[in-house]
């Protein structure tokens, strides 16, 4: 089935606006056994017309978002419905849904958003249950005289509006056109600590073998998404070889990112974290604190940016700092002590480090830094680091590896050196 | 003048990577006066030969980016050699900027890597200094047989190599070309703590009537970005229109962070901060240190989520929490002040509200929060302010109010209410 993508938009060739849009469609294909063929941006207007006509003469299946709006830019539903020579009549059953949709946020529907209930004839609508445009779809018997064999989308241009009627109406009709749709599952583990080329090196080959397996690997922040799809039978298979391989670096089966994995294991246990941090500068506390219900399981944090910090704060030892230089074991693991002792909670991990572009030695050069995980009533695990680079990667890294640990040891997963 | 760019990439069209290049070639061709007429996206391997051959018939400049690596894959090159008939060369210039580059790495150059120093005959090389991929150039004669006007620019796909060769290579050409190349002059006004429609209110009616301004928005993380382009003289009135009206507000005119400008303003002061965070959970601190540098004006940070933290580690009576609740003006101050007196520091912000979805009542709502900034020998600053929706964005949004605080006092500025 060939696919292609036509968005409009002025903002995004002018680079106001990136096109996250274009990469969400192409990751919902992706998982149903569909490579995108091309994407077409143009801007708002009359061209539009031109890009669907020619994505048309290529494609079974062609998704045009962007251009619904109430604007007189807004000309996408005008263009399909010149393109395939089809009056526009007015939908009441759309006209009510926009009356209700403003009456219940308090406002009166302009005059400008009847534009938006105009329905070329022929086109079944897509309820909008998210903004005002609503959606279109075009069987490809409309575009039989032009002899074309195209099924058409048109969907809104934010990305809230667009993905639940991609997810709901675009992928559920896909799924009934493809021979294996029904049956196509598709499993996304994420997998942290490992570098995409040493997960390629693990398991590409052996998964290469399963029959009817598609393989994706999917770069999201300090993690990579390995994707599995196809049938059930060849997606377990491909997930037993990933986790035989891979396992006790598998963070979640369900896309979740380890902040959230983490809050629930300690919410679960009932258990409290801590955190003191040096060169992640509050990384750790804001990543975790990302999560809903993070109160349940965070109280405490510190940043100590400066030494007189750490020994204020943290009660770490002006010699041990003199002796050792902040960034240390020896210090990694007094700050984590310092801020279980100081927090009264289960855990406490604690970073001190060099996040450059300054600061380094010969000894020490910038990307160093020491991790320690100080646990009531265990020993504290302390591990040292090297992450060169930009300042924000550094952080990105070094937390993630920071919050790896804590997994690791409420999974009762040995340390990783 | 009309350009088009030509992506290749299947991670692109996969989704796996979300197209900025695009974007931000946008941008910098939009602050030249030129809209990005049409992007395609197309696969690695043989169609971006037909991409690039219908784009050159529609344009005047054609930007492809990607697919100019070692591998098989790798088609960019080849393509446009066998679009315009011309021979491939090895360039010897070319094979030696490789050596050099991987022996300043301490790695040796494969085999593969020669492709990369095959040369179109008539084609200029653009060197490339962050990576192994060189650029190339086709002046439009090239062209001239196949009855194309067109320049050809092949960029290399990863951004820290791309973006380079397009302000150095490409850009220079640019301005060649277009009549008011030379004298184009774009300018950034990032404004912080108004709304994009209430800028747009307050300054385009009077921006629009200025001759030959080129006028943009763009809405960057919790800022809007005003960019005003064209003569040095539409530029100075555009400059002189949104300082007028918007002044207090513009953080800075050479599109640096409100972040950035802190740590600035603090180290030319010898002066500290210090942060207490409760619901932004350390993203002040965490924006503050993302700042190289900023150990020289930041060195204490408190992440007080509990009540409990609140109380040990700044001093917050408890008395106080149990008559306001943990998110009030009283607490707000009394977190900025203690953390004022344990740090040491001159200033001390602190933030205190309902991060949500959960925890909001009806007087305190889930998006309320008090932010406080506490000020060596000065009073001491409280503000409500209410931001609703994702709590990301509650976190962002919050934190740029707490920083915009502290920008205001060191600059002189009164409070925002």
């Amino acid at each position: 089935m060939r696919v292609e993508l036509v968005n409009t938009g002025t903002e995004l060739l002018l680079g106001d606006t990136v096109n996250t849009n274009a990469a969400w469609i192409g990751q919902r294909l992706a998982a149903l056994g569909i490579q995108v063929a091309r994407q077409t941006i143009v801007p708002d207007g009359a061209v539009i017309r031109v890009a669907i006509a020619e994505a048309a003469q290529r494609s079974d299946v062609v998704l045009v978002s962007g251009g619904l709006g109430p604007t007189n830019d807004d000309l996408t539903r005008e263009s399909m419905a010149e393109l395939l020579s089809l009056n526009l009549d007015l939908d009441e059953g759309v006209v009510t849904q926009l009356q209700e949709y403003f009456a219940k946020r308090g406002r009166k529907m302009s005059e400008s958003n009847k534009r938006q209930a105009m329905v070329p004839r022929g086109a079944l609508v897509l309820t909008n249950h998210f903004g005002t445009a609503p959606g279109l779809y075009f069987p490809a018997e409309l575009g039989a005289e032009l002899g074309w064999n195209c099924h058409f989308f048109l969907l809104p241009g934010p990305p809230r509006e667009m993905k639940p009627m991609v997810e709901n109406e675009v992928e559920t009709r896909l799924r009934e056109w493809l021979p294996d749709g029904a049956s196509r599952r598709v499993l996304y583990l994420k997998v942290t600590g490992v570098g995409e080329s040493d997960i390629v090196e693990a398991v590409e080959k052996e998964l290469e073998a399963v029959e009817g397996l598609d393989l994706g690997y999917c770069i999201r922040n300090a993690d990579v998404d390995v994707r599995l799809a196809g049938s059930q039978s060849a997606v377990d298979a491909g997930a037993a070889i990933v986790r035989g391989a891979l396992g006790d670096c598998i963070v979640s089966e369900d896309r979740r990112i380890i902040e959230e994995i983490l809050v629930e294991l300690l919410a679960q246990r009932g258990e409290w974290l801590a955190t003191a941090e040096s060169c992640t500068g509050g990384t750790i506390a804001s990543r975790i604190t990302d999560v809903s219900g993070s109160s349940r399981v965070f109280g405490h944090g510190w940043v100590t940016y400066a030494n007189e910090a750490k020994q204020q704060q943290l009660g770490v030892p002006a010699d041990l700092i003199e002796t050792h230089g902040a960034v240390s074991e020896e210090v990694a693991r007094a700050m984590a002590e310092g801020a279980l002792k100081n927090s009264g909670a289960d855990h406490a991990l604690a970073v001190t480090g060099v996040a450059g572009p300054t600061g380094g030695t010969p000894e020490k050069p910038v990307g160093t830094v020491w991790i320690a995980l100080a646990t009531k009533g265990a020993e504290t695990w302390a591990v040292k680091r090297f992450s060169p680079g930009a300042r924000d990667r550094f952080k990105l890294l070094t937390s993630q590896a920071a919050l790896e640990m804590l997994r690791r040891r409420l999974c009762g997963i040995a340390l990783r050196r």
